[in-house]
């Protein structure tokens, strides 16, 4: 190849100069991604190393250990997935569904449906109980239901991000295991910000994300899964249908083995033990207990200026409340003032519930009290400029 | 939900306290990652955005066309995936195989028997021409072999890192095209490196990695797709059997609608972003000249202290080269040395190339003639302590 022949071949047609890659600082309270601790930005920036490396090896196990104290488990197969959180969650899909097997799907918002879209790929055969988005199952209603439709799999979200209910998962687990049944929970909103004890409750598999409760930058996702998740693995008569998902093959690389499988995320899993350090070293009760505190001032202040709440103080999810928008306020405009003129970002809602709500989240790092005092003082001083009637009442 | 009641559940079985995230400084000269550039690690710790923050929508288009300079082509659909390298190359199998489908891969190294894996999994038919670890295939054997078994996908490596062989893309991608079959390139170890010109050489489908010639950590995949393959994808009949990498969603998020997908991992998307400008800023066809410069200089230098590459110079991959390890000398030893007393990082043989190769990449920010030069004298000065004969010949 000689220099002048490159030359002539080049296409410029795509090419121009690019200034410095900026993006604007801003404070991240919608549904995630939230911001992530300077310390774990620090880690995130640091040379990467070898996947094989020794020093990348021990830095494995650190990760593995702090996730079973965030997760609350002794699951020896404890990893981050190197993807987003719905790479783990059609994670647990893939390797756990062979074609035509049961799996039902409580069913409350965006995320239920996400399942049953990839249930369906991988040919399950789905059964879906359903709630309105707000909405969360009693005990009974799900006992009933494993009971009756004798599923090999029950999947439910912890959290649900889209309508900002916290489903209770207290005894589901013994269901489960009387009826022969693995227990998959959704926990993308809730590790390391919520109480989610996954040996106490009798969890089989469970995923995460790292940009929310972990105080991380989208890109991994945590997952565990016990013995009964294990077995139910091996016991397969068919090869997992998807390869970089494929748990036999990424238990050899996370294993005692470390056989060479894909190519980490290193610098990712850098910034995921520093983000698992700072929960573990703060205590995670402490950490749980923060964002209890954090959200129940937030929703008191909403309140006390005369906005409703989307979900009954029961169910209702502190690290993501939905409020109302009040019916005679712009809500796209006064987000878009919110993100250009204060550089805070929170969400608008999803799916049935977009128009209707606000999602505000406050989680890991983003989870404070100052937070919650900033955006409490704009609601007070700048939503009455949006309303649709030019008056400043709603 | 009491603090007493959080405190007591809580098990500290899994709890230490550890220090804060290290790892050591590493020269990263094996098969990959290689090392980032500073400004690319600048980049990646800016404070994540959100994923639809009109900021992030602009910078994703920059992304789009910065990949679509370096892959030298005008694809509408260009992208980088949320994942290592073969998350990118499984996208290239899930989304375009349908069950019973004719695949022709020609396998030389490691990640030709990947892509026979997956083509597996998703259920192909698959065919497969074979050549020795080190070999390249000619013109007239791809040719003969995809007009004899009509594939509707014909899938090769452009640059195997397993080998340290460049297969020579010239023409073939004419006989796909009169054949009716999609031509799908790997070019993991080529991209933003080496000469590749997806237009003018008529490649369908391409994907690459981060952490080589982007000069990035790992964590994303390059990935691009022209009409004949849009075609094909819209013409399945079967939904596509994998969601996360389910281009006709990913299309949606990155084409004109910017429908939410997955949460992108943002932060790598600063990152490449910031690879793709240092490229394009310097020039590709300088970018290509420089490695083909100092693989040169490099393998000049081995030979002159009487060392063996393991595969002809016709063919030779100048970013990563295999050099035979001296029979008189102890090669994990040497390796180790390396890593331990200088912090740098060459690679061992992979498959049955292990124990017989070192594997020596020149990748991105990484080839320089500085780089050379420290292991050109290294290999000099230190390689005589590894002799098993205690002698310092070899």
């Amino acid at each position: 190849m000689t220099e002048a022949k490159i030359i002539s071949a080049l296409n410029e047609e795509n090419f121009s100069h690019f200034s410095k890659t900026y993006v604007p600082s801003r404070l991240l309270l919608g549904p995630g991604p939230s911001n992530a601790h300077p310390e774990v930005l620090s880690a995130l920036s640091l040379n990467p190393i070898g996947h094989l490396d020794e020093a990348y090896i021990s830095l494995m196990s650190d990760v593995q250990q702090l996730l079973r104290y965030t997760w609350q488990c002794n699951n020896r197969l404890t990893l981050p997935m190197s993807g987003t959180g719905s790479a783990a969650m059609e994670a647990s899909i893939a390797n756990f569904i062979e074609e035509g097997e049961k799996i039902l799907i409580a069913k409350k918002g965006y995320f239920g449906d996400r399942l049953v879209d990839m249930a369906t790929r991988y040919k399950a055969d789905v059964s879906v109980m359903e709630k309105p988005w707000g909405e969360s199952f009693s005990y009974e209603e799900i006992k009933y239901e494993i009971e009756t439709k004798k599923p090999a799999i029950f999947a439910i979200v912890h959290a649900e991000t889209s309508s900002g209910v916290l489903q209770p998962l207290n005894g589901i687990g013994e269901v489960c295991r009387k009826n022969n049944c693995l227990f998959l929970v959704d926990a993308v909103t809730s590790l390391g910000a919520l109480e989610l004890l996954i040996d106490e409750w009798k969890i089989d598999l469970a995923y995460s994300c790292s940009q929310k409760g972990l105080s991380c930058p989208p890109g991994l996702s945590p997952f565990t899964m016990n013995k009964r998740a294990e077995d139910k693995l091996s016991s397969r008569k068919t090869k997992v249908p998807n390869w970089y998902l494929d748990l036999s093959l990424l238990n050899k690389y996370w294993g005692s083995d470390r056989v060479y499988h894909h190519t980490a995320p290193v610098n990712m899993n850098f910034a995921i033990r520093e983000g698992l350090r700072l929960i573990a070293n703060g205590g995670l009760d402490n950490v749980w207990y923060r964002h209890n505190t954090n959200a129940k001032k937030l929703w008191k202040g909403l309140e006390s200026l005369g906005m409703e709440l989307h979900v009954s103080e029961d169910y209702r999810l502190p690290t993501l409340t939905t409020v109302k928008i009040p019916p005679a306020v712009d809500g796209d405009g006064f987000r878009n003032h919110l993100l250009r003129k204060f550089g805070i970002e929170i969400g608008n809602g999803l799916g049935e519930l977009s128009g209707k709500v606000w999602r505000i989240g406050l989680m890991g790092f983003n989870s404070s009290e100052e937070n919650v005092d900033r955006l409490l003082n704009l609601f007070d001083t700048e939503l009455k400029k949006y309303s649709i009637f030019e008056s400043s009442t709603f």
